[in-house]
């Protein structure tokens, strides 16, 4: 069998007159029906020095015409054995096209571009839907937030900072939070794409696997377990910027771990020939910030100062901010902000939600989520500081404060653990008008000619054309699937008893566990719909927690029913009577 | 700096007592104010003969407390030792919590999982709409078929093979083209993910460096030039088995190169301790089929003896196909065919498409494309045998010939290279119905009450909701990107002077070219419609192949009133006049 073709360029060449030596493999395939002998030829760095080393060795006749060329056949000559790696085979033909007498094996390697990484979040989060899609980026590093802090003892803080003040240093976005952190070899492990949590051993001694345990069911999925396909950080971080520096203390350990990866680095091994994959850990003490550049970096070493009496932590700095995100993290922080709170309202709220009408918030949560944004202009500038716990127009919020009345169901698959919760609102009509919620974007935007959705009369239709359901995964929004509706939520196609505004009268949420499977980049569902829409889905009422064995379409309706009986309030005109002159006008 | 604490498990060890020598780096941290100072230690294979070696080294005292750490700060004992690898970093502290001294850094590797290869289709072709999209992944072979066969002076044939047939072997899918073939460093190339032809090197000789070259612009740049990220054929490969068999024959060479990528081996390596990314690739004469096992591949060695006469060839050898996949592709014959038809209509049809009213086809096409498909199920039952050019009920077919008038438009940006060739096509109401045509899936579907999309009344309206224009990129159908319609060719808000079905009643088509960037699956456009929504984007009628400079709006819009008056023959009632009583009947 040959050796490597593609090979290495550190050869241990001996100098000969001025070049380097040429250490290479013949396989002299002239005779078809002789074997294939192989040798290992070391000559000088010419052509010439090469060729005579050949007719020597093959013991090639003068008058004997041949050729020389490489696996792929191109033949050689002064310039391309000048260009020739050490350690390359080459074939000796009697001409050009000749067949290989045997079949001939060479090594290869093929790993992956760095490019899997660079790129890996570049088309993932493409703008659709006419959205920024960069909340969708920094959703990742929330969701790996969360599951780090999922079993903190205390609050569960998740803090982003946008620190766009030049006079820090250059831009940079961080994402810290107060979690369990990585030791080193989870820092290697967070490093290696695709390496998910069901394929690790993350366990600190070898001897001990700590396989993935699947959490436990609990209210409307919030596991916080939101780590799937070991890509989501890595391809949000070379979303966002260039270069990442991951900074992290586990618990128990006395140790700071710091990596770095950015593409400058992969760029610059590839052009030094370096093995592309490697990288160091710096193992230090917390607080100690000598390695930090003196100028240029002063808001790293701020970071650093605030390690000391942190028992864990993880800090993900990014930098090499995209222009662009820059401008829309500063011009629109009111929207992505607002899409944030979205995503995780029930991470940050509890399972009922943020309802601004009760009294007390859901002070029975048995531990904090604190989702903290601040964002740093100029230097005179004070910081925008917002909790997303704040936020009052999100969706979700809008959709529970302008519940009158609430349906719950349940829905199991015949097989597996398929297990989805699910939730309809009720939104009435109250005088004269819809109480169904508006998107905020939508309100505040210039009625636009151009829109397709703004057709004059659907905002007098409550959700009109909308879908009826948002759908979370594990407690976390999935932004771009929903599900318009279920048969026996939908308007009757026969004659129904209640007016046909009453259906579409109420918004819905569901809620499911992974069970349920979303696309690499967390925006999609792959199938539900088709599950939830197949016979196997058994959809059963919900009420007080209990599961009703009853017909869900004439339990619904019944609903409705009440509920337009009840919660609506129209203002009928029923006919003229008189004319009334308003003096006091 | 401290070497690797991941480290090589096969160390040069010298055996001892039964185990294996063990050398590891020493880190002496037990002064917190000095230095530290790094030795190599070779001990027994126990963690005695360790300890002992330990002391004699650092000079610890008897009556000395310290602990032995990894650099994780696992502290060592017998089992842990036992387990250590060969090569490992260890730390020497006073104490178990003791700070580091001073940083310390370890060298760590971190190459993609090969599940980056394995899994990358599985989450990329999923399930939606409720279609299944295998015929997505198939789509991506073709493209580099496509590619391959750009330059051919022939006919380009395209073969996609089902064998399915157990007598022949495992079940397999084959597609085959006499493109260009690769070169054994190009099928090196072709192995490395997202190393995409904007990055290769893909020159025989390592001296002349050929780089990518953007083709010039081509009616509805139909190019050929779909490859783009480096990953397509290998995401469509393991979402559609798990194993596959490269074999190609690049022009003028007498070799043919061949290489196997699976599953088990990417496995098998990592059992094994391995390099996952080392391959071999075997080169051998054209029908030299030596290395196939004799029972179980027989479809193989047909295949294989094919070879003999070809100039070039590329075929990928598919199997490990997922059960799912078979059923599909057996029971939905004519659904996935007609989808590859639609993908790729222009192409196999040229600009004009399939028009089944003209008299001759595309005779005037420069080369002709064959897409060929074959379906072999049970060894008595006839093959399936279909060239996609005889399909007849993919959309733009249906389109096409049930087009009654044209109007071509152009777009371009002001910035940069972007072009765009659209088309609308009206078709008219005739006597008693719409001729704007149904999906052919929907035609077939029985009644369901459950779709939201077939409401009673819709069917009777032409387009109804669906969008307006299908999008194809570089000549090749974008499936999941539509746009709904621009503001031009929408039914005006106020008066119209056009009944509003006739704005229901055309098609559109646009044809862009890669400027407008597409999602590494090829689904969808990353932002073409904001993009040609932006003010930048201007329109212009174009009329026998020149750009008019005219308002577009109302060119479309007494264009479409010329369709109307002309060509829409609508039966009006227009009162009763008698009973007409037919004694035939
Ligand atoms: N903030 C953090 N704190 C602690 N560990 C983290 C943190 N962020 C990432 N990790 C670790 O790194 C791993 C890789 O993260 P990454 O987001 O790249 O993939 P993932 O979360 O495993 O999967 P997904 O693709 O679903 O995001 C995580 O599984 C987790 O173990
Ligand atoms: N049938 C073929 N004939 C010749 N070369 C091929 C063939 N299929 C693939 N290749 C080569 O292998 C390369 C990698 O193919 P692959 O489909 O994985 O990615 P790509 O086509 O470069 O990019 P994309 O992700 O857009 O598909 C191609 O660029 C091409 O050079
Ligand atoms: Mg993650
Ligand atoms: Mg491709």
């Amino acid at each position: 069998m040959l050796s490597p073709s593609v090979s290495l360029k550190r050869g241990g060449g001996r100098g000969g007159r001025g070049g380097h030596c040429k250490s290479v493999k013949v396989c002299d395939c002239r005779h078809e029906n002789a074997g294939v002998q192989e040798k290992l030829l070391k000559s000088g760095p010419d052509f010439n020095d090469f060729l005579n080393e050949l007719h020597k060795e093959f013991s090639i006749q003068s008058h004997e015409t041949f050729v020389v060329s490489t696996t792929d056949r191109a033949v050689l000559d002064y310039d391309t054995f000048a260009a020739l790696e050490d350690g390359s085979t080459l074939y000796l033909f009697r001409r050009e096209d000749q067949a290989l007498p045997t079949a001939r094996e060479e090594t290869i390697t093929f790993q992956p571009h760095y490019d899997t990484l660079i790129q890996s979040g570049t088309y993932e989060y493409y703008a659709s839907n006419d959205k920024n899609s960069f909340p969708y980026a920094l959703a990742e590093l929330i969701d790996n937030s969360l599951s780090a802090t999922a079993k903190n003892p205390g609050v569960r803080t998740i803090e982003i900072r946008m620190l766009f003040d030049e006079t820090l240093g250059k831009p940079a976005v961080i994402v810290l939070d107060n979690g369990c952190g990585m030791t080193s070899k989870q820092l290697n492990n967070w490093a290696v794409y695709r390496l998910s949590k069901f394929l690790r051993d993350d366990s600190k001694s070898a001897s001990k696997d700590e396989k993935y345990v699947r959490p436990d069911h609990v209210p409307r999925s919030l596991n916080s377990d939101i780590s799937y396909f070991g890509v989501g950080g890595k391809q949000a971080i070379f979303y966002i910027g260039n270069s990442v520096r991951m900074i992290t203390k586990p618990v128990g350990s006395p140790d700071v771990h710091e990596m770095v990866m950015s593409k400058a680095d992969f760029e610059e091994k590839e052009r030094n020939n370096e093995d592309i994959y490697k990288g160091t850990i710096k193992n230090r003490k917390p607080g100690d910030s000598s390695h930090v550049k003196k100028n240029g970096e002063s808001f790293l070493r701020d970071l650093i100062a605030e390690e000391s009496g942190k028992e864990s932590f993880t800090a993900v700095v990014m930098t090499g901010v995209l222009p662009d995100h820059i401008t829309f993290l500063k011009d629109d922080f009111s929207v992505w902000t607002r899409e944030l709170t979205h995503i995780y309202h029930y991470y940050i709220h509890g399972v009922n939600g943020n309802d601004l009408r009760r009294s007390s918030t859901n002070s029975d949560q048995s531990s904090k989520i604190d989702i903290q944004v601040t964002l740093r202009e100029k230097p005179n500038k004070l910081p925008r500081v917002l909790n997303l716990r704040e936020v009052e127009d999100d969706m979700q919020t809008l959709y529970i404060n302008a519940t009158a009345d609430t349906f719950e169901f349940h829905v199991s698959s015949a097989v597996g653990s398929g297990r989805v919760e699910g939730l309809i609102r009720y939104h009435p009509f109250l005088y004269d008008r819809e109480t169904y919620p508006e998107e905020p974007d939508t309100m505040l935007a210039p009625v636009d000619d151009e829109s397709d959705d703004n057709e004059s009369g659907d905002l007098q239709q409550a959700r009109g054309k909308r879908p009826v359901f948002e759908c979370f995964w594990n407690g976390r929004l999935i932004p771009y699937t929903t599900i318009p509706e279920f048969e026996w939520c939908a308007l009757p196609k026969g004659n129904s008893k209640l007016p046909a505004e009453c259906y579409s009268r109420f918004s819905g949420v569901l809620f499911t566990n992974d069970t349920y499977k979303v696309s690499t980049n967390k925006l999609t569902f792959m199938d539900l719909e088709l599950k939830l829409k197949s016979s196997e889905s058994i959809f059963t009422r919900v009420v007080n927690g209990q599961r009703q064995r009853v017909n869900i379409k004439s339990e619904f309706n019944k609903w409705l029913q009440n509920c337009h009986d009840k919660l609506d309030k129209q203002t009928k005109f029923l006919r003229f009577k008189e004319i009334i002159t308003r003096p006091d006008v």
